[in-house]
């Protein structure tokens, strides 16, 4: 048996794993109908005013705002309605002095007017309508271009895609978005003793339940979790999964990274690259291994579920967001004083 | 155009979403891979005893307890080892008085043995193990069932998975699970000058925001968005939309909710159902409105789509997260004095 040279703190882990990390530049095209909680990895610049129109903001009338001029419920202005516009279509008539026109919410403006005069402030007979109130000019009116303007940045790369920001991009009427890639991560969990769940157990085996819970930290924190088949305690089967692992963007295993005479993978990890360190000087999860083999990171877990569990969330959640460029992790429960 | 019959407040509209929200009751199977996030619909008992064995909890050697009384640095107690258990072994040998088996974290104690020695309190000279300090019965063993117990129930219904508990259920050898499942929200966007992005617009026009938006906010929130296509102002398309998007579990419309003359969508809901709000005072998002058709939920926003978001989060979502089985969302900033 083998002991720790000797552990560093968390912090020293921390701090050499932030150094090692390199946020992800590969990026891919996605659906605007998949891209909430991705992050863009282009400016997005508009090529047109939205809305293109000027249009009402409320229902109404369409006026020439000189018209309504000192209009009050017991003076009211009496004008002509010419024609009536409902959303999706385009006035027709040109609003001149003394006239009006019937607009709904949303429907373009009619040449001629400068103002809507709400419905609830006036009374209608027929085509004449009585206005209770004076409006100015641009008065309920929602100019072109008010919500974003042609040749506006409307979002800068790097920036995390949600509700909101999607329906800025559906607004230019784009339909597909490029984003970074999400970071995939090799799974792997090594030991002898560890059997697939599904299949029987024999006398001396455990279910893997490492697998399970590293692909759930990987997924909530921006990774695609890519799950190997485990491996045995040689250094030739070990030495097959890991070049297989080395396939994805990091490597996660659990398992075998204590200091048995049989932590054969950290000989395997050291023969193709370099091991940044091992052993941390928490509790549980003292067995935590960090290292790189050609530029792809490599994370070492304990084997005991739930130090390999407690590590993930503290060390390999939030080294994924930042090579995922995701925001740190929200803190979820605050304990007011 | 129809004005508003009248406004209820936010609290009153709350109350009667909350009213008329039924908890989804449908189930399906789903792998332990894709569990987490998941309700789960079934107690989880245990079959059998995890770990099925009493195993070392740390690197040593397994010993009679009583074999090591009074050992200290300067009166060594001196062992004869006599097998190596490694995890995933079975050992063959049982521990006899005067004799130890070398044993790795994990490794089935052999019979015989009730503790472990640490390897930092030994010294090995070939088969001779010289013992520095005493242990007691039971200590350095996991014994048979500390982690679960066979018979009990190790999860309930309506347990939220997440990382931990998907790791508990691997830990049973559990493939699959029943969860319940997610509510099937119907999203329809109204409005003849809607336009779905990805197609040019005509004069009057503008893009269709709502239904990413609306589909981004149901994700988060425990939902599968299900997009319909853009329906026309008018009866007979509305009635076919209605009708189509009723095969989901819950309706959301957008536009058409305000009291123009072409709401005609919320005559649609009245002749198939019953509307149990229209009009809530707050701003924006005035238009809002809710009804029930053969018990399906219709959630009808604002066309305008800052309101229509603002509404979705401050309504939708928590009903959706209620339907859904989830907790209520987390507190996602906290402002300190």
């Amino acid at each position: 048996m083998r002991p720790f040279k000797g552990t560093i703190s968390l912090d020293e882990a921390r701090a050499i794993i932030d150094r090692a990390i390199v946020p992800i530049e590969r990026t891919e095209r996605v659906a605007l109908e998949r891209a909430s909680g991705r992050v863009l990895a282009e400016a997005v610049v508009s090529s047109a005013d939205v809305p293109p129109f000027a249009r009402a903001a409320m229902d109404g009338y369409a006026v020439r705002a000189q018209d309504t001029s000192g209009a009050s419920r017991s003076a009211p202005r009496t004008l002509h309605s010419i024609e009536k516009v409902f959303t999706g279509q385009m006035p027709v008539q040109t609003v001149g002095a003394g006239q009006c026109i019937e607009i709904a919410t949303g429907a373009p403006m009619p040449p001629g007017a400068d103002a809507v005069v709400i419905v609830e402030e006036t009374e209608s007979d027929g085509d004449l309508v009585r206005v209770f109130a004076p409006v100015s000019p641009t008065q309920n009116i929602g100019r072109r271009g008010a919500d974003i303007q042609r040749g506006q940045t409307v979002l800068q790369p790097g920036t995390l895609l949600n509700a909101s920001r999607v329906g800025s991009l559906a607004a230019l009427g784009l339909t597909m978005v490029t984003v970074f890639d999400k970071p995939r991560v090799a799974i792997l969990s090594t030991g002898n003793e560890i059997v697939e769940p599904g299949h029987p157990l024999a006398p001396g085996q455990i279910y893997d339940i490492n697998r399970f819970t590293l692909a759930a930290v990987v997924t909530e924190n921006g990774g695609v979790a890519v799950p190997y088949r485990i491996a045995a305690d040689t250094i030739d089967d070990l030495s097959r999964s890991v070049d297989a692992c080395l396939e994805q963007d990091i490597l996660v295993f659990s398992g075998g990274s204590s200091v048995g005479e049989r932590d054969l993978i950290l000989d395997v990890i050291t023969a193709r690259g370099e091991m940044l360190f091992h052993g941390i000087a928490v509790k549980p999860g003292k067995p935590t291994a960090f290292g790189r083999i050609t530029g792809k990171l490599i994370f070492g877990m304990p084997g005991y579920p739930s130090s390999c569990l407690s590590n993930a969330h503290i060390l390999l959640a939030p080294a994924l967001r930042h090579i995922a460029r995701l925001p740190e992790q929200i803190v979820r429960s605050v304990t007011l004083p």
